[in-house]
């Protein structure tokens, strides 16, 4: 059954579209048509604040106290486009998983803000939680896609700024190599409805604007040294030209000793976690994500707690 | 606190022994004497039973009823030493996590039984279960060590005799090789409180009696084919020549469509699992492993029951 959902959703996905490079706000607003589509769990309300200088999603538990644990949550879009509200039927699924809350900043885009504008504003987000006197031993980072690269990138950025690191990252399917240069990008072409190396090179170049992509805070799968850095667990597809950028990632965590898992599901396409209540596999992934998150905020993952 | 306990533990491991080989009953009582200070969990009872025709140890949930669910679980031990009582920490927290129950094989050990005594004894195990009745779709394999290498390889010889294949493998830093030409036999030489290149090629010789390694029953990390098999959990440690036993089969695993979790936690030593209750890295990971199972066995991981 499960086979058969995997491949319903692929087939969905390849929906005939234009060819060739789109315009900016038709890209925009089409992602954001089919992310309106993704079901959003009970259990959940927001409120918009203010963190940074940026609009901020708040995303909780409706009815429960939240439990303390903050998720700092960066959307997915290329860095182009997307946005708080694309990416929350992921935020909504962690915070009814946990019962922690997520902060989802609106971060700005390229083309009008290129490289390192996202970086910039996610961590200064992070840092407007730190001054609010959020404890980083109870807040993690997490994204998908390019909001997967921003949990590994700030990160990077926050070391750099002498600030303390989060207690773990999650990232689905994250984007780890600006250079493109995974062998999934040529293994997995065609089977990957959703990007090609022509599209991710269209919104690359948007995204750079002619800066080089060999430096660790575009390409950190070829040039980040992660020592140091807390519990990482990067979830991805084999339906992905962006497979590769997860395992090297996790490779160079595991060769500067960082607790990493690498959580791969075969045949599902790029963030099949957004398919969750339509495919077994995405909730399990997110049960297993939120599963991660509990051990590492807070005192739910301790021997007492959870042996039965 | 954790890092204190892992280091903590790799000290404890280091206690001086005798150098060069060891006769083999020595091995086997100092393993039994080390295995029988970890901490067995309450709530779980412990039965003899005949499977195939080897002696078993049934581990089951003490008080409750066990959910359906079953485990075939293999010791570790090099092929060599080990018995289901020295794993009992480790089948014992399984149970208890998830409420399935456990069959742990006294397999046939090699000198006296080498290559390929153990999987035909695994075989055989997993043969008299589905003989019993037992659904497959309710039953998996897991193991450690030698034993973890077993769940992969009694796998193929079940894909080879044409038997349905069980609904998951749990491997916790499973020998997949049997050429020892891992990276991370040189890599982590010294870092290794367990195992030297010398100590693992004095069992292996043993274990393969001038047999060919370059098999896939043997090194299924360099030469099996894994297509169709099901989803798999490879937990290692980065602490352990081995490691890239783990990493390798979970590549070949990837590339041949499979579902797969590479779990690697920093600075623990092999078969870091049987340290529960006194190393929050082992109570975790075991968590997550009984998520895991928990996940592909029933319908306890289904969405209606897992989303909040």
């Amino acid at each position: 059954m499960s086979r058969e959902q995997r491949a319903k959703i692929d087939a969905m996905l390849r929906t005939p579209r234009p060819e060739g490079p789109r315009p900016v706000e038709e890209i925009r607003s089409g992602f954001a048509a089919m992310m309106a589509t993704m079901i959003v769990p009970d259990g959940i309300r927001t409120t918009t604040v203010t963190l940074g200088s940026r609009r901020t999603l708040l995303v909780e538990p409706r009815d429960a106290r939240p439990r303390t644990g903050t998720i700092l949550y960066f959307h997915g879009g290329g860095f182009v486009y997307g946005s708080p509200e694309t990416a929350l039927s992921l935020t909504g699924n962690l915070v009814a998983r946990t019962g922690f809350r997520a902060f989802s900043p609106d971060y700005r885009l390229a083309p009008e803000h290129p490289f390192p504008a996202a970086i910039d504003d996610a961590l200064a987000a992070y840092r407007a939680l730190l001054d609010a006197g959020e404890d980083p031993s109870s807040l993690v980072f997490a994204g998908d896609s390019a909001g997967g690269g921003l949990t590994v990138t700030t990160c990077l950025a926050a070391r750099a700024a002498g600030l303390p690191l989060p207690a773990a990252i999650v990232a689905f399917s994250p984007g780890l190599d600006g250079t493109r240069s995974g062998e999934s990008m040529d293994t997995k072409a065609g089977l990957d409805p959703f990007f090609t190396r022509e599209s991710l090179a269209h919104t690359g170049a948007m995204h750079l604007a002619g800066q080089d992509p060999h430096q660790e805070l575009v390409s950190p799968a070829l040039h980040a040294d992660l020592t140091g850095f807390p519990p990482m667990l990067f979830q991805v597809g084999t339906n992905e030209v962006l497979l590769d950028d997860s395992t090297r990632m996790a490779a160079r965590a595991r060769e500067a000793g960082v607790d990493v898992i690498l959580d791969v599901t075969a045949e599902v396409p790029h963030v099949f976690q957004a398919f969750a209540g339509v495919l077994d596999e995405a909730d399990q992934a997110l049960d297993r994500a939120a599963l991660f998150l509990t051990q590492h905020l807070g005192a739910a993952g301790t021997p007492a707690a959870s042996a039965s």
